[in-house]
């Protein structure tokens, strides 16, 4: 996993993905936990979803070529530079923002509740579902087993247009 | 319902009952989100049991009995101001709170949500399960389902001792 040398001070994961309802939770964490405490660290958590989950790839054809391999790598990578930047769009207009990433790759529920477990963190924040290619299989499920499992508090935001 | 005249400003509803973790997420909230905005207004919601949920009381024998049901009403109002008391102890300790208290009665699970459908706080914090005489039954199933259900952020704490 990158990005893993998050120091052991006050700091709160926001586990981010392709979802708009992930960047609004990252939006309400700043507003809430973070405008105040110019000493908190926002760890942006980014899961890349396993190969198997990418679409667009006809790997049934390819599935040795390097080429699709070097693509499916490479869309991995632009997909967490994509979130990435939005999320820094979101982040940028709050000052005195102490910022690390950590991307994993893996079952989102799996990779979130491991990392917050490793970094301990004083608050995990996240949307009620998203979590890109998984959201309509697991709908709801990524939030709702992270609860259950981490120990430190959990924030569940849903994107303000959900009914 | 009592204590529903709250006014339309930021609020946060903080789900309390005799659990010591619904204590902690008191504290977690008073720590993380009303310590900095000092025009936040704290509602501490108390969802009292429905009576047939009382212990110490042989209903079978008196079923009937005034002095039994006065002696029910009675528990319940000594647990809504025994948990009441443990809440102000909590946060006597931080300065401009604004505080207002919601007594419901029913079905946690039920009253919490139509409380937040009803007073549109800005989130809703509770413990992860608790509530009383139904914690051992509903294990966790009151926090899931406000979770689920509540158009708010949620914020589940647990306690720090829990495993």
């Amino acid at each position: 996993m990158e990005g893993m040398s998050v120091e052991n001070k006050h700091k709160i994961v926001v586990a981010v993905d392709e979802s708009e309802e992930s960047m609004h939770a990252l939006s309400w964490c700043l507003s809430n936990l973070i405008s105040h405490n110019s000493t908190a660290t926002l760890v942006l958590l980014y899961v890349k979803p396993p190969p198997a989950m990418y679409p667009s790839f006809d790997v049934a054809v390819h599935m040795f070529s390097t080429d699709v391999i070097t693509a499916v790598e490479k869309y991995g990578t632009d997909l967490v530079n994509s979130v990435m930047q939005r999320a820094e769009a979101v982040y940028r207009n709050f000052n005195k923002v102490n910022v690390e990433r950590v991307i994993g790759s893996g079952e989102a529920k799996d990779v979130i509740c491991n990392t917050v477990e490793k970094l301990k963190p004083d608050t995990l924040v996240m949307g009620s579902h998203g979590y890109g290619f998984l959201r309509k299989a697991l709908l709801g499920s990524v939030s709702e087993h992270c609860a259950k499992r981490v120990k430190c508090p959990v924030v569940i935001v849903k994107h303000p247009h959900d009914k």
